[in-house]
């Protein structure tokens, strides 16, 4: 049912914790299913993404797709970030059940939560 | 959203891993989020749950219901074990959001299944 990818981000998620003082913090919810996420952003003077970290009360694939979408996003640019779309990160992880796709959608949507979070502080 | 319980089982979930040569195992998936649960018991000879571990692919209510699951049947005998109902789950982690209620019948199902294999192979 799930790609070895999925398994090894779900298995040993990259990424997960909390920065202080982050740059910028994103959290968004799944209404369908009710989890959380929350992604935390450390933005340096030249507006590249240093350091990202991520929790959340969601499920594997949410897991997975949130691990995967911070390594993608870490050492990027703001606008690189910014196209770091759901799609790329599922491609990344060789794809995800149909069922499990709106999981995918938190990873997304919190980093340009905490990205809009840093862009109003600055 | 979630009771200080549910928030300690799903950041430090009891009885997480696999048995091997387990007395009983019992796989779930539910339908309504394509998530699964494994559960695994070692029971002896006087039908005593001695050791149970869980693995689930499930959200933070999956893995909280069931590690509080988990720590209810240890140590019981199998007729007290099929007592432990999702809701005697719920109400020891001062209940569940109405929208993770489904969640939690995971475990319940996924310990049934697990006693049922157990009974089949005795
Ligand atoms: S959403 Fe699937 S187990 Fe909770």
């Amino acid at each position: 049912m799930y790609t070895e990818k999925v398994m090894d981000h779900f298995s040993n998620p990259r990424n997960v914790g909390e920065i202080e003082n982050a740059s910028g913090v994103g959290t968004v919810g799944n209404a369908k299913c009710g989890d959380i996420m929350r992604i935390y952003l450390d933005i340096d003077d030249n507006g590249i993404i240093n350091d990202v970290k991520f929790k959340t009360f969601g499920c594997g694939a949410a897991v997975a797709t949130s691990s995967m979408a911070t390594e993608l996003v870490k050492g990027k640019g703001i606008k690189e970030a910014l196209q770091v779309t759901n799609k790329a990160v599922m491609d990344a992880l060789d794809g995800l059940p149909p069922v499990k796709v709106h999981c995918s959608l938190l990873a997304e949507e919190a980093i340009h939560a905490a990205l809009w979070d840093y862009a109003t502080k600055n």
